[in-house]
């Protein structure tokens, strides 16, 4: 079981423009380093929060608990100007976890609603005996020799995002979600996906878009120990440890 | 003329893995703040930073001197385990500009070259009477009570990445670069573009994805103008001052 | 029993100046942010961290293990020019406990050696039967009406210093500890002292100095718990539900 | 002339305790943020910041305008939970800059008032032909050999927080400030001071305390020349360049 947990700023959207709208460069310093700041306080339980929208973001939060979920509320709620509401939900695919945390937020009212203020909707927490976690890191093959080094930066993004969309499209019917971490890099949180399924969207997506990628899978108790696993794992294919385009470490 | 600067890590993927995968979050962390920090010095000359893909980020950065990039790299690499090189184009169009600072970076060496560290590469620089940013900002039509309170956040963030998508292929045709800045938001820098021409595009995109965005335009002698601006113009279409779906406010 | 940790920065004077001085400005930046990290990673475990001199920390880590302090070391690593090495020690006093910690450390080579690098000395770590942490949260009585809104800030804060010199002065003597944490406050780890010990030095300050003190002091398993009694018996004194100059809570 | 700017956190304590008092690790980090953000963007136009008592904070900042001034206010309005007010000064002396900047805020109303917010009181600013910052850098002579690697790290910021005190004491009575920045240094703005009355303060020290010190000083036009200077005076002194205490270089 996958435990994930939706992070959600309480009424940004109002506040980004009041009384006026606020310099654009102060909100993506607000953005950025909320992000990194509940990185780091998740991180310190084994969890992973990925970006996402930056006003909505989702993390994989096997392992921690319902404290510390208020905790890092409260942490936040006492040094930023705004406030953050979190639903938690789990399942056998991230897909349904991240829809079950969703809803179990969704039900105590909206995104904008001035009322709605610090809420924590749990839904579920994964049990350690039931907690599991399957991450996918993908990259593309020689990003820099073949487009950093060569074509506009723009270009470059450009077509990550390209490949950043394919991925999504193919792996949503999988219940997998798919993050983009930054250079060439994606994580995909997979539970219940195989190598082979795997295998294949890399293929389809090589023949679509002429962009060769790889994927180090990692299976482990929490999304700290998948993500690490998972780094090893593609680092074995880049060290040509092997062949295969999709590689799997498990503790 | 807009001027734009290519900030790239120098040597950033293989310090990733060295002398083995450095746990994701810690990066993750680094990435976010890093861009934080790069925002926060840019805007002091009202320049603006779009993350892009953390490693390498674009940023229009019309009144900013040589100086002030140097001091900003010095600062940097002050207080990071990473040093970062830029290089420094200007243009008609945001294409042309990112692309000849992208060349002029890449003349010194390739991102992931260990010699290449802390390199300034200017091919040129604004001149005050010259300087003019166009920014778009782009958003999605109330997606707050259509998408984000009513179906799961991951999905609501995949119809985000797709209308991205859509607007990266059709604006660059244009000489325009598309960034996503948070929640359903991009902005655009856009010199060149006629309100025609950005109409056309969203009527597209509302045909082909069947989401209505709205776009405001800011005309301003640097960055942080023109998307103070391009807010406020987005701002008189959400209150209704305007039926257009893109408005435009000049200085 | 109390356990302390001193975190240390390796060989940080020679890296300040290498290779020629850093910006002030810039290191007072790395300083001031590798503290609140600090602060937010032991914070998360119910620690308590003082900045002390910066490049030399003292925090109080009842409950904080070997791998959290390890997990906090790889992260400032990965997240820092420079990196840290940690003693801890534990004692009946905070004194005790921090001379313990110190020499712990010091086994390993000076904070200026160029070998010495992440070291951990562990001296000893408390069990949980037997943690226990005093705090008293001392502060000046009406320093804004007295002080701040009436001479220059500069006068305010000598007489600040100078309080905080006399105090740790006498608290050194009863093994206690005395850190500045901002405006007019002082924290101090004081297992073993009692009220009247307390209540003693306050009276001798203020015929000394002239400036009357109050002081909250909270008893806990960990410096959060004791720290946040501290706190509220505060609270209770400038609330006047007692009349005492010092005031104790215990869970 | 010197102009210093008085940063003061509005109504700074009673929100610490509103509702309850807040986790005392949330506030240290809220704090060292803040100062690290301040110093960033002050450092941006040659000016430096002291942390003094953090929630009233000192800065020698020839150089920076009252448009930056407003700037900063207003980034630190969008993206902390607090605001902050700011007197400005100039004078001849450090300690008279700091008087006017505290008294241009003072007649604003109260630290603590629940009305005033954001104000910036300028009483002066000091034109660029009369600019001129003196800045001494003091440290202590061996402190890792003879302190750091042998006596418990509290005796040795013991020892530290002594001699600011007597350095306090000594300096404040020429219109000189003294300002702790980390491990075993100070530094003085103090324009007016000569080398002789430097060393004699220095001498009489090493008198009553036993503690031998070394200064560099700098002389220039704004406060990051003048640190600048000091540093490198400094380092001629631990060079063995010269046998003097203090050292003097200006631009």
């Amino acid at each position: 079981m996958i435990q994930m947990t939706l992070i959600q700023i309480d009424n940004y959207g109002p506040w980004t423009v009041t009384p006026t709208p606020r310099a654009e460069a102060d909100l993506q310093i607000l953005q950025a380093e909320l992000y990194a700041d509940l990185q780091r306080q998740f991180a310190v339980k084994g969890g992973l929060v990925f970006f996402t929208r930056f006003d909505n973001m989702l993390a994989v939060t096997n392992g921690v608990d319902m404290d510390h979920h208020l905790r890092i509320q409260k942490s936040i709620n006492n040094r930023y100007p705004i406030t953050v509401s979190m639903g938690v939900g789990t399942a056998e695919t991230p897909y349904e976890a991240q829809r079950s945390a969703t809803s179990a937020l969704q039900k105590y009212g909206g995104a904008q609603s001035e009322e709605r203020s610090e809420i924590l909707a749990i839904e579920g927490l994964v049990k350690p005996d039931d907690s599991f976690v399957q991450i996918a890191h993908i990259d593309i093959n020689g990003i820099t020799d073949s487009l950093t080094d060569i074509i506009p930066a723009y270009d470059t993004s450009f077509i990550v995002n390209r490949v950043q969309h394919f991925l999504m499209k193919k792996l949503i019917e999988k219940g997998s979600l798919l993050f983009f971490i930054g250079g060439d890099n994606f994580m995909s949180p997979c539970n219940g996906m195989n190598p082979e399924g795997l295998l294949t969207i890399i293929e389809e997506i090589e023949e679509e878009t002429n962009i060769a990628l790889k994927a180090g899978v990692g299976k482990g108790p929490n999304a700290e120990k998948a993500a690490n696993l998972a780094d090893l794992a593609l680092e074995e294919i880049r060290g040509g440890c092997t062949y295969n385009l999709v590689h799997v470490m498990k503790e």
